[in-house]
């Protein structure tokens, strides 16, 4: 029987390891796709309308801003970035999965307006580990990198609105873990009430 | 971070496969221990207590009864059946997943009790191919048959009362269903609020 695809929201504070995660998300589960991002800054050499980003002007942009047509939206120094929301809704009604890598910010956004989204939440194994990983990005200063980890604190507190969490201790671990939940999500029974009327009012 | 095991509840019309889906489920899963049942009809030959059944005398088992020390009972002609309480949380205590496998009437005794059960429903993948399963045992009357049926599509509607509907097409992709929705029912947030507040209290 056919369903309709989920919408899987995953988010986190910076430094989790929401990119690694998702890419091997995507090569292992065929069936779920990446939301591209809509934004208004120009694409850079190599860049393509559609692949990295859906390129917008900013008139474009704003007019989606006004129709409600974007499921997040953030203005970054000048330019804007947001999910479309008719593209994210076109892969679901196809029977696709999509995946959302956005900040914690953006997944409150998206809370209010995608009730029936799949949020999980990637958490670091512990404040330390995640110390260490922004430290090894070896270009932030301590003042920084304490900002960061102060912000990544408060944005641990959001994790309770999430379904699930996940801890990023081990990346193949955490992706297994991820994909049981789309597959686990696929049999939740309010999913599925069609498949009860199909069986139950058959003719035998 | 220790966390507490589940208690999964499989269920669904009797000829839905119910049984050889358990014994799968439980080779692939080494966490998942089986509920043992307790019993007042007496060994057979070869029966061990606390391997096919925990074999009770009646004043015993009605004592539990009173006490409210089972997760659900019944009465067959003569013999009580039940799962007793305290064996499935002795386990779930040491981390262990548990898994109960019962009638539809059984599990919604245990939705009473067990809130945080997580409830899974089979469904045959049609009642045309419910009626050859059961068929293919070749001990019921045409008339038995049907009344068979009849009570399967009285029970497929409680389908709506469970956490998750599992079509048991094939038994393969039954098993790795369950499988996932037991390893995605560890990542519920409302099962690991513990690892927030880890995480967030750390002095770094």
């Amino acid at each position: 029987m056919f369903t309709k695809g989920n919408l899987i929201i995953l988010s986190g504070p910076s430094g989790t390891g929401k990119g690694t995660v998702c890419k091997k998300l995507l090569i292992n589960n065929k069936n779920v796709f990446y939301s591209i991002s809509a934004t208004t800054r120009l694409p850079r050499p190599g860049e393509r309308n559609g692949r990295e980003y859906w390129f917008l002007s900013k008139k474009d942009f704003e007019k989606m801003i006004k129709g409600n047509k974007l499921l997040e939206w953030a203005k970054v120094y000048d330019n804007y970035y947001g999910t479309p929301l008719d593209k994210v809704n076109e892969l679901r009604e196809q029977g696709r999965d999509v995946l959302l890598e956005i900040d914690t910010q953006g997944a409150l956004s998206v809370m209010k307006k995608a009730a029936d989204g799949v949020f999980i939440f990637l958490l670091p194994p512990s404040l330390r580990e995640l110390e260490k990983r922004i430290r090894g990005r070896g270009t932030e200063t301590q003042e920084i990198i304490r900002k960061r980890l102060d912000a990544a604190v408060g944005e641990i507190s959001l994790g309770t609105k999430y379904h699930y969490l996940v801890v990023n201790k081990n990346v193949t671990e955490a992706v297994n873990q991820i994909s049981a939940i789309i597959t686990a999500e696929h049999c939740r029974t309010d999913r599925n009430l069609g498949i009860i009327d199909k069986v139950k009012n058959e003719e035998i």
